[in-house]
């Protein structure tokens, strides 16, 4: 499973990271010593160091004194519940490569549940555009997005594969600047899970998003399946002053 | 399934909600008519009418002029993710009932992963709580918390099935005032299912939450697992304004 034309320490890195997400390298348990991985990669105890230190970058190890290196944490922690970034912002933040493929980009009518959530009426057209999310090759979160016609003629001709669509729209003058998110828990049908590369039966997260111009226009219209075994969120919360 | 000793219009509107949550009366579907439901259950039509209006008044009728009564939605919306609030004062301004059961409440050993939380260093006693919560007599959500026992000596006596935690920390100085929570998804096994009444397998929300003082102190650490079916979380997010 092991990536061509990287360097080595990288192609490392991911192996590990893959053993350290499907359980191999339990969180909490110290991973096999350097001299012994280097041994098991038939690498260099350099290449090895290198390899590890990209992942305690990344937040998944941690070195600890005298003791070795452990696993710190399986998920990918994601911002997406507390700011408005766009997802490659996210994973470039994390050290890790974001990748994104447009499987469906098209226009079509929108149906009664997507005019009521972008505020359109009867007959209207919508963008359809459903996109698959990677970090480091492995798919986390599969999009389905949905955005007035009328309101956006220039998005057409984009490849959402390249750009982003927060700074596309932010470019066309209509900057998300508000967004509301209903969060809820669903398990994965035979599509979601062949698509993010999981199991029937296991948990996602299942966002809706409504995304709000300055004016209170509503822009976007996202459908979030996040996998539930690579991401987690942060949420903080301070009390109301009264 | 209908509770005893409650007016009819509530037994009603408990019976009617079950409904609603079960799938019997689908989400944005119309329920039956007032007049059948009144020969149905064998009570006078205003009895269904306010059994009606206190489902609309919690949120999951909705009446349409000329169409009929329509199920607007089957979870219970938690602000959970976006407030820091006892569960009771949340499911009141639901207008549900809450309750408490205390499945356990006794000192123990703090374990390595609940001092590292509470900061507490080894040896430390911590206090171990354990509740299940229901609204309108549905579990919701089964709450495991652990606190400080040599900052709270004088929780001991407390009956947690009636005093609110958060209530009882204000009262000794302990007021909660920021929040951590990390979420992540997982299946109920058979414990977790038996305990919320639902199913092995069932997707649950797993909050795991740190309660700090003013003055930084953790005085609380909680694991929470909700009910994927019966809940939902909002979240609102604004641009952070640079």
């Amino acid at each position: 499973m092991v990536e061509k034309k990287q360097p080595l320490h990288q192609q490392i890195a991911i192996d590990l990271r893959r053993k350290i997400q499907n359980g191999t390298y339990p969180e909490k348990q110290l991973i096999p010593k350097e001299v012994d991985l280097a041994q098991q990669y038939q690498v260099s105890r350099p290449t090895i160091r290198q390899a590890v230190q990209t992942l305690v970058d990344q937040g998944f190890l941690e070195k600890r004194k005298h003791r070795g290196t452990l696993v710190k944490r399986a998920k990918i922690e994601q911002a997406f519940t507390h700011v408005i970034s766009s997802y490659n912002q996210e994973i470039d933040q994390t050290g890790m490569q974001p990748q994104t493929k447009v499987l469906v980009f098209k226009t079509e009518p929108a149906s009664a549940e997507v005019r009521q959530q972008l505020a359109l009426p009867v007959a209207a057209k919508v963008y359809k555009l459903v996109r698959l999310r990677y970090a480091d090759h492995t798919p986390l979160v599969l999009v389905t997005t949905y955005l007035p016609q009328t309101l956006l003629p220039q998005l057409a001709p984009l490849d959402f594969s390249q750009v982003s669509l927060y700074a596309s729209l932010a470019r066309l003058h209509h900057t998300v600047v508000h967004v509301r998110r209903k969060l809820e828990v669903l398990v994965a049908d035979e599509t979601s899970a062949d698509l993010l590369d999981t199991k029937v039966g296991a948990p996602l997260f299942y966002f809706h998003t409504q995304g709000y111009t300055r004016d209170e226009q509503p822009i976007e219209y996202s459908i979030a399946k996040y996998r539930g075994d690579l991401n987690y969120f942060r949420l903080d919360i301070d009390q109301k002053t009264p």
